[in-house]
């Protein structure tokens, strides 16, 4: 059996022959240390499996890659920046990301075809240009650029989000790294979650696309800071088969243990995003079992963890499962009420429907942690989800209100 | 043609033939002027017709009154009482609710089958019923009681929501009241949508609860104060035919006219309601038109009014109309980003998709007025509708979270 084990520092250029870097071109204002433009770089052509934003707008570099990824050829490098959207910009803004294709492939010698963008920053604004071409001639690839490249995507992160896993055995040595910014608010001061993962794995293209799509539907797809997607969303990931490994299809002896793998390092991202919400304290984990359909089981978590109400008692360390009850019974998934248990922070609060005693310290002190999980149990049958969020502060407000005033 | 005005003072007890009174039961904490029991009463048998929570699960109250409609009956009675919700109680609770419908009867002279009930406040907690049968014999009821049953019904509204309309023309003479309390939090300061109207117009069974559903679909279904639904929203109409009229029935000369002011009524209590969600400041309305379907209008309108990042905006006085397209990009309807157009308090800020220059000071000046504008054109088809809301402020933060910190 292959051992699954994190990698000090992981990031993206964790994975052999991934190489990145990032630079101040001068999109962002100016400030200590602000990076906003990097490069992630393969030496090898990469497979690669995208999933982007549901919205009905779509931002410029989401439109050009998704064009991109339509002619199904390999990819080998993606250019971000942060500062600027790209997005509500009409069809300059689409010439712009192209534009910004062919610099970046001019520059590391490769095709525009193989290159991704990603814009995360103010909406409406077009593309600074010549401040793209500048940052793009100033990047220098490194081995363990992946870190700055994290830099340069972030903006009302507080914190980095970076992670690898390395997959191993006798005949079997691969690894996948992934970094990934945070969401909160999308226009003025940026926000939308972008997430980049790169593996040295050699993976077929189906199986790497199912296996993404897998991994996001339980990972990026059940963490909600504040309910409102970005036109700009995008997760990607890269494979370029430099590591040690039969090729993993669907089928093939690996192929599982990929999935769990891709799936922890996605899971790790996306709780690491919930937590970073804007304003958040803390981190809210809702599982919801005994449903009688997994579609169920993720509608009942997501609807609970995006509860305003829920998210405010969290902060107020309230053991208020009447507001759990009400996003669950509002969440439009079969339950039978005399058959709910509830538990808040590990605290049974309601148990076949009915409320628990319990003491009133205990709970508070438990709701305090760092991470609150949150367990409804609707007893009716085997499906099971988990959704992560954050708790709602007066500083959420004041982040989203305080552009003008 | 028969006049539309509205009456001085309105409430549920300017209608011919209705009374109310409310008292201090004992059921909330006391305090200064705290009344937490009212009760309507009509000296003729109403016609009547409700709508309830959504939500799967629900208060006992609700599911009472359902039983009791179901026979299809009518009504003389409703006896509401703030402080405990009578919700996630169990066969208790039922048994509660339908003694209570039995101690009013008594004390009115009427069947328990004539009796509504109502409650909201904790949930979890059995009705204090030694104090719903005290306050039910200290109700006296009175041709002006109207405003004291809305403040029995209050939580944390600061301002009652009454209003009456009467409609007159040589041959005609009806009056049509209503009552509201707001929604906020759930539990533990209650909170929870209670509407009570009243009208002495003679009205078929069938086409008051049409007319209430069209008037619901327009009013108190396109107002969002923080997306929860409580397992006690009711909605009730009682109809007693005191005044003079033709009776209303569908296709009857006065259905048009008596559908008209009952949507006026319901739309007037909506957007008090909305004005008065906890810790707003101002009162958002968003029109989306221009839309293929009437159910994408209402949609995209609902979305944009309940997001997070809208309210947090408008608190801030922001013209970030990025926020509006997100939002509306997310509602999972038709759109083609290039048609579209965007006012914010009066003020173009996208046209045709792209956004459009203007005064920062005019558009922070004209979004600190009391109630806010947003228009969007979707410029697809002819269908129009509108949704209320409120901003989001630290202090909804300080209301949902101040329980136990």
């Amino acid at each position: 059996m292959a051992k699954v084990e994190s990698v000090s520092g992981g990031t993206v250029t964790s994975p052999s022959g991934f190489s990145a870097g990032a630079t101040y071109a001068g999109i962002k204002k100016r400030g200590k240390g602000v990076l906003d433009l990097g490069i992630i770089y393969s030496s090898e052509p990469c497979t690669v499996a995208a999933v982007f934003t549901t919205n009905r707008i779509k931002s410029a570099a989401v439109v050009v890659n998704q064009r991109t990824l339509a002619k199904g050829g390999t990819v080998s490098a993606v250019v971000a920046n942060s500062g600027c959207a790209n997005s509500s910009t009409g069809e300059q803004g689409i010439d712009d990301a192209i534009e910004t294709t062919r610099a970046a492939a001019k520059s590391l010698g490769i095709e525009p075809e193989e290159v991704l963008v990603a814009s995360t920053g103010v909406i409406g604004v077009p593309l600074p240009m010549a401040a793209i071409y500048k940052g793009i001639n100033q990047v220098a690839l490194t081995a363990d650029g992946g870190h700055d490249f994290e830099r340069a995507i972030m903006t009302t992160d507080t914190s980095p989000k970076e992670v690898a896993l390395r997959v191993s055995d006798s005949k079997t040595r691969f690894t996948i790294g992934g970094v990934a910014k945070g969401s909160g608010m999308i226009h003025p001061n940026m926000a939308t979650m972008l997430v980049f993962l790169t593996t040295d794995a050699a993976v077929s293209p189906g199986f790497l696309l199912d296996s993404l799509r897998k991994s996001v539907a339980v990972s990026f797809n059940m963490i909600s800071v504040d309910g409102d997607t970005s036109p700009s969303d995008t997760v990607v990931v890269l494979a370029n088969g430099k590591g040690r490994n039969e090729p993993i299809g669907h089928g093939s002896p690996l192929a599982d243990i990929f999935q769990k793998a891709l799936e922890r390092v996605c899971v790790y991202l996306a709780k690491a995003i919930a937590r970073d919400g804007e304003g958040a304290t803390r981190l809210i984990e809702v599982t919801v079992k005994g449903a009688a359909t997994l579609d169920e089981a993720r509608r009942a978590a997501r609807t609970i963890v995006s509860s305003n109400l829920v998210k405010a008692a969290v902060y107020g360390r309230d053991p208020n499962w009447g507001r759990v009850t009400a996003a669950l019974g509002r969440s439009e998934i079969d339950l039978v009420e005399n058959k709910l248990d509830v538990t808040m922070a590990g605290i049974p609060v309601l148990e076949g429907g009915r409320p628990v005693a319990f003491e009133r310290e205990v709970a508070v002190k438990a709701l305090g942690k760092d991470t609150v999980p949150i367990v409804v149990d609707l007893h009716l049958g085997r499906e099971k989800a988990t959704a992560w969020g954050c708790d709602l502060t007066e500083q959420y407000v004041v982040i989203n209100s305080a552009y003008t005033t």
